[in-house]
């Protein structure tokens, strides 16, 4: 089904773009040193760039072609995402320490800025959407539709209930929608920013907004599943995952149906475009243990 | 020269309407309770509101009409101010328990839940202004200077470099740099946003630049010989303030003149408008002590 190579060569042609863009564009966010190096810090710490990539990925399904406003465009939404990182580590909130191999940015430069970081990176990414050569139009929209999916009905709204719902047992239904919020709405803005900027149909857009929900869902079950505990021991019972609700073979079993969904979503697109790309990267969710 | 009693007429006119707006569109942000009620504290907390009348008052000046979707593109600041507050009062930067007479964001609410409220503001707020009745030329030309004014170039700058020069002496050149990055910046927004909607010629632009400016200068002055403790105790010596660097008589000296080149930015508005409105708002910086 899913065409890891496809993904491979894919990643192998854009990483490289929107790292170069998000690197020479932070470099130039302010005159204050402290926080460029602050920002860069975690912007330019080796992520898998998974959200501007869904972008571009819609781009090239829909036959639109990428350039480098479109480079840019497609990696605002990395600053939102690596925002929500910095303050999802700090103390107040998840208090942790270490963040893909390296320190946290609040352990590296303090809480404090660490909070300005973050706000920075947010505050950057609706600036950097109005810098592109896109329509006033589409960019309205993809404002609109970002600040709708990163903002308190959105990412805050999920990240607000995570915080006030530990140690609290939820239910299936309320993780899933807590998920949806927390994770799910970035990912539906990154595929639907695509179709805005491509001028899709709306036989394209409901195909694509159906298959970036269901992406957006195997994505946490996916994560579940990777990071549990491999005897299901007594420091992550309590924790909300779809593992602990559902089991080891249940959440394997929800996994499976939710990237069938994804790929059936992709296989409602008009003929003339392929689903193959996008399918492609639903070869992040194949469980290796 | 600053005829206090037109501000007032103004502030009793158009504040009532401003915290309508808020109000009701805070209520409708999110799902999620908490998270309104954690914005909503901090942005019903009483504020003066002299960032949305500054826009109110630029569009007034330059006899555009103000209907319900002009108060609820000038109130978008409003959050980018009440977030940057209940950011500033965390344990990790100011730590501050109170905040206009009640306990602050954080102190109710606790770090975590404070630190989403004022992400969940900044959000907000470009959401807000793609929700007007205006071009979508002019919204993105909001965005577009609002994302400059409160960025890691404009107020997260200005945040960052005060956090980080604590006990260090600086210069009167770096510290009105600071100002002019920390506080100038979102008032220069609030009637550049007055001039964008109005559709402002070059000469009323150029006007009302140079009132801004010089109106953030003075505000941080006025609020610097207003805080001053009243015997030049030890306490407040190693604070970076213009008393602290000017003298008290120097510091008002200096307030003096900022407002009287205030004053005279007005004065080279083309004729057809009136300086009265926005030199009313200079009565704001009367000292009384």
């Amino acid at each position: 089904m899913a065409n890891k190579q496809v993904l491979t060569e894919f990643k192998q042609e854009y990483i490289p773009q929107v790292d170069r863009v998000l690197e020479n564009n932070i470099q130039k966010a302010s005159s204050v040193k402290l926080i460029v190096k602050a920002m860069e810090y975690s912007l330019m710490a080796g992520g898998k760039r998974l959200r501007p990539l869904l972008t571009l990925a819609t781009l090239q399904t829909l036959k639109h072609p990428i350039d480098e406003a479109m480079v840019q465009a497609s990696s605002a939404v990395e600053l939102i995402h690596t925002y929500s990182l910095i303050h999802d580590d700090l103390p107040a909130m998840d208090n942790d320490d270490y963040r893909r191999g390296k320190l946290s940015n609040h352990k590296e430069f303090g809480a404090g800025i660490a909070t300005l970081a973050g706000d920075g990176l947010l505050t950057l990414a609706f600036g950097w959407l109005t810098n592109t050569s896109l329509s006033d139009t589409k960019k309205i929209k993809l404002v609109h539709l970002l600040a709708h999916a990163a903002g308190p009905d959105g990412m805050v709204a999920g990240q607000t209930v995570d915080l006030s719902s530990d140690k609290k047992q939820l239910s299936l239904d309320e993780l899933m929608h807590l998920h949806k919020q927390k994770t799910g709405e970035l990912f539906h803005y990154c595929v639907m920013a695509g179709a805005i900027i491509a001028d899709a149909d709306e036989q394209s857009k409901k195909a694509l907004s159906s298959f970036a929900w269901n992406f957006g869902l195997a994505f946490q079950i996916f994560d579940d599943i990777k990071d549990a505990p491999d005897d299901e021991n007594q420091d992550d019972i309590d924790k909300n995952t779809y593992v602990n609700l559902l089991g080891m073979k249940g959440a394997k079993q929800k996994l499976k149906e939710t990237v069938q969904a994804s790929q059936h979503s992709l296989e409602e697109l008009p003929e003339k475009f392929s689903p193959d790309l996008l399918s492609s990267f639903l070869s992040y969710f194949m469980v290796q243990k």
